[in-house]
């Protein structure tokens, strides 16, 4: 196993290496959406990743975590390389147009409005039961749609939602607030307080 | 970084024990179709993917990659875990059911065959370029038809495709011969002869 050097103590330090990557690597493309597909959901910079899940480990080590959940498709990678610290098996939560309810999976359902439309998730209900401890992994928080149903998916298997790590939240729309009013504690390392093509991208402080 | 241990000395063992975990795990499912969802492709046991990884890194090390490539979703976990050694980035080829061709990606079609449809998939033009020395990861070879689709996208990129590291091969289909036939080297860790729902799985020699 490599380790990865990138000069940083823990946390605030690493959030601003984050911070200054998104500046430099990423930019606000039309209809403001950050594109960071350079190093986070296209291309992934496996590395700086890795900090990452490091960085959520530092969060959530003392919680007993047993699994991470995430979502497909640039969820998962961001989990897989968390779930090393941890030693838990990761769970992608599958996306489908339609559904018909099977006994034997969990569902929710997800409206994204980057891409504007509706969707269905779905879990094994193998592979989430009353006992499980969950720390749930995703790229982007913005109106938390998505976190929203993993939290019920959660829910449904009777399993306790520990938190969850976020790598960019758009702290100027309400997922955040509507997540954490649900008394769900939620760690974003990046929090963006505003964002336009012309201005480009500003982190709260 | 945490060490996984698996009592396995390099390359045979780890197959044995691949071989193992998939007769334990995994099963032969309605439509002769694998089911490793426990460890492969819904949860993955990230401790046993990252040996997975180990042993692609055994196979390739010496061919100087500069990328791993991989297909969205079930593939982007074990690319990771295995670019942790090659200490490369990922990049994974999206999914989507049309695509109007934009300037800035290649995109080449797949036509599954376990969900009986075509879809078109695409890499940005950013990353990946006449320079590179790719090293594709998949969980499962089987027609062959995502694995040609990746080669396509390379080709189109004047890359290199070094070739490819496959986690579960289905040997008796066709896919196998169709590429290694193209010159390019393919490394399955499991291959399987034979598979049905009453016999359940057998492994090639």
């Amino acid at each position: 196993m490599f380790l990865y050097f990138y000069f940083t103590v823990e946390g605030v330090d690493f959030v601003k290496l984050l911070e200054e990557k998104i500046l430099k690597d990423g930019h606000v493309g039309q209809g403001n959406v950050l594109k960071v597909d350079s190093f986070l959901n296209h291309q992934i910079d496996v590395g700086f990743i890795a900090e990452i899940g490091k960085e959520f480990y530092n969060l959530y080590k003392d919680e007993k975590i047993t699994k991470i959940l995430t979502i497909e498709a640039s969820g998962i990678g961001i989990a897989c390389l968390t779930a090393q610290y941890f030693n838990v098996p990761v769970v992608f939560a599958k996306k489908t147009p339609t559904i018909n309810i099977y006994a034997d999976i969990y569902t929710s359902k997800v409206s994204s409005f980057t891409h504007k439309k509706e969707y269905d998730i779905y879990v094994s209900k193998q592979f989430l039961n009353e006992n499980d401890r969950v720390l749930i992994i995703d790229d982007f928080l913005a109106k938390g749609s998505a976190l929203e149903a993993l939290i019920k998916l959660i829910d449904a298997a009777g399993a306790k939602t520990v938190g969850a790590g976020i790598v960019i939240e758009k702290a100027y729309q309400n997922g955040g607030k509507i997540i954490r009013d649900m008394g769900i504690r939620v760690e974003s390392l990046a929090r963006i307080s505003e964002m336009t093509e012309e201005n480009g991208v500003v982190f709260c402080d």
